[in-house]
């Protein structure tokens, strides 16, 4: 099992605490979104776990029981041989039909919310998504060393890129090259979003003026990709003398996320990139000292932003024109997308536990992408990183 | 661009077309899903499209604007730099504000439903899910060509498979080797489903009596894989003689998707396994025959049903115990869950141009995983396959 009993039991203490201390007016919780199941069981498999106010969850399976049964330290374990059957586990879990049941409305279709709705007959359905994603903010010493995991994996394929960027190599070979050793060390390659605007493989391994091209994704770097059908990502264009190539990876390592960026050039990389490189640490600093329990998402978005805007490189931070995005780090973990986010406006919290990766880029139009990203976790006195690989913009 | 004006505009009036003839009450309809965005744009930035009754669509994206001119014919190409923009774009495309807009439940979740009710004040919103699947389903001349170009991806790694399959190799190794080589190939990765429940990652390379464990996907082979995070497919077992390997690939070009399945084994393969791969070769014969335009999904479910009832094979068919699928196809194109199923009680009505991934397979505990898959073109005499490989069980 990835995960001990005690594990699952603080989390879903966790989830039923932070039910009662924002009065969520919901007598039960069905987690049906698989990312979700995964935090409350330790597996991935197909169900609903149905959380009362107290006792232990039942968890109703489609598929697969038997699987299920050995991969999670939930204690009842059963199958749902009929959707119908859903009505029958609440009844159960509350000792009469439920007058309000909590769901995660964010990743639920309203196809789906329409038929549980007939299914449950009259009972009132309450969004308890902020719930969910609040108590998977703050990871647990078991997730964190999933992650350090990840890390690790992400380590790897920094190391490879280092040994075989070459002039002439193009990008897409490159990435190629890499998701193969990603995938040889352990690497999952499933990349969960709770958004579904957000498409992603793998990463971004872009090169010179071209990495410039901002894409439909909501993420400070683009690329052309080589498709309209996923404009996002590597071509084949040859990687040049005297450019920066940015290596952005996400690397998944038993369900648990690590986002990394480092970059490379062969000789001197441009003088405005090599800049906005050594700005880009000056804020990694900043974030490690800021990021303090009790500072918001918004705030910590102000505080960088404000240094930046102190600098001739504010017009190329975080994207170009139209085309910035407005937040510099996100939340990760079993998703790619969790809270906080520093974000513009965000009144999330940062609390200690929480797990953000943080990445300040420059994107100068025909120029390039420069900019490290970490994957970091906050504890009582600032921003710690998770990634072990070093952070120098490394000249071959 | 991928696809000329003529090709946008043709699936543009069969949508108003199949609108009229079911006769949904909507006045407009909004496109939002990525993947119908991409269907009636030819390209996948971000944005709505905004289809009236009649007239040149409105296309109003998010992000990006100079990308979108550049990759679709449609010509009202314009920023959405609010969402509150929206409603403008509705009211020019209507002449007055709309009392029914159209869009896509089945992907919209909701608490984006209840946003964009708040910000459409009063309109209706009507489900036209069942249209845009519909018309979508039925491939043009220039999106077949794009499948026959996946389906070559997918030789390319049969090849592949068929050259470095060894005694000892183990499947992780095989299955991080073919991505590896699809993706020099061109092959996306991305591999886009409407039904968030169903997660993939390039395919399932399974080896011997584990291939025949289960998972929590709704395919009918799962695997151990090698995670609970992530439990289907291979795994670091080494591949022995004397039993079945199955490559089953999804590759993605352009946007459009090939699933495959080929068999080999390195020797003679269990007379169970062989004696299933030509029954599956049978039933392939079978659907070719009497995959005809007028037949329905459940039609030829139980056609096939029937002829796998009258053998010794019944038990093994398409997963064994409770864990049987009760389909054995699935249409496919953008996404790979596409109309028409293959499946039990489907009403849906065989056409002309579908395109389907027909898999008839049997899985036998303990001993292994077998059958072929193509991805198929029904025509008006039947079915013809868009694969390239060999069809045979290769014994190496």
């Amino acid at each position: 099992m990835l995960f001990e009993t005690a594990e699952i039991e603080r989390r879903i203490e966790g989830f039923r605490r932070l039910l009662k201390d924002e009065s969520v007016p919901c007598e039960v919780t069905v987690i049906h979104h698989l990312a979700d199941v995964f935090y409350f069981s330790g597996t991935i498999q197909d169900g609903f776990i149905i959380i009362g106010s107290e006792g232990d969850p039942l968890f109703a399976l489609k598929r697969n029981v038997d699987r299920a049964k050995k991969e999670t330290p939930l204690k009842s374990v059963e199958p749902l041989r009929r959707s119908g059957d859903l009505r029958d586990f609440l009844l159960r879990a509350c000792g009469q039909p439920p007058r309000s049941v909590g769901m995660a409305l964010d990743v639920m279709s309203v196809l789906e919310y329409e038929k549980i709705r007939r299914l449950l007959k009259g009972a009132e359905i309450v969004d308890v998504s902020s719930c969910i994603r609040k108590v998977r903010s703050k990871k647990s010493g078991e997730e964190l060393e999933l992650m350090r995991g990840a890390a690790r994996i992400g380590h790897w394929v920094y190391e490879k890129a280092r040994e075989i960027i070459a002039p002439g190599m193009d990008e897409w070979q490159l990435s190629a090259t890499l998701e193969y050793e990603a995938r040889l060390k352990g690497n999952l390659g499933i990349i969960r979003v709770r958004n579904r605007r957000l498409e992603m493989y793998f990463g971004h391994i872009l090169s010179g003026g071209e990495a410039s091209l901002p894409s439909y994704g909501d993420f400070p770097t683009g690329g052309a990709g080589v498709s309209p059908a996923f404009s996002q990502g590597s071509t084949s264009r040859k990687i040049g003398s005297n450019e920066v190539v940015s290596i952005d990876t996400m690397i998944n390592n038993h369900g648990y996320l690590n986002d990394q960026t480092r970059n490379f050039s062969l000789g001197k990389p441009p003088d405005i990139l090599r800049r906005a490189f050594d700005l880009s640490l000056e804020l990694h600093e900043l974030f490690r000292r800021k990021a303090l329990p009790g500072t918001t998402g918004g705030g910590l978005y102000d505080e960088i932003m404000k240094r930046v805007s102190a600098t001739d490189l504010a017009p190329y931070f975080m994207g170009y024109g139209q085309n910035r995005v407005v937040f510099i780090g996100h939340g990760i973990g079993i998703e790619v997308d969790e809270v906080p986010f520093i974000a513009r406006n965000q009144k999330t919290v940062i609390e200690a536990g929480m797990t953000v990766a943080f990445e300040p880029k420059f994107v100068v139009p025909g120029v390039g992408v420069v900019g490290i990203e970490n994957t970091y976790l906050i504890n009582d006195h600032g921003a710690v990183s998770m990634n072990i690989s070093p952070e120098e913009l490394v000249v071959l």
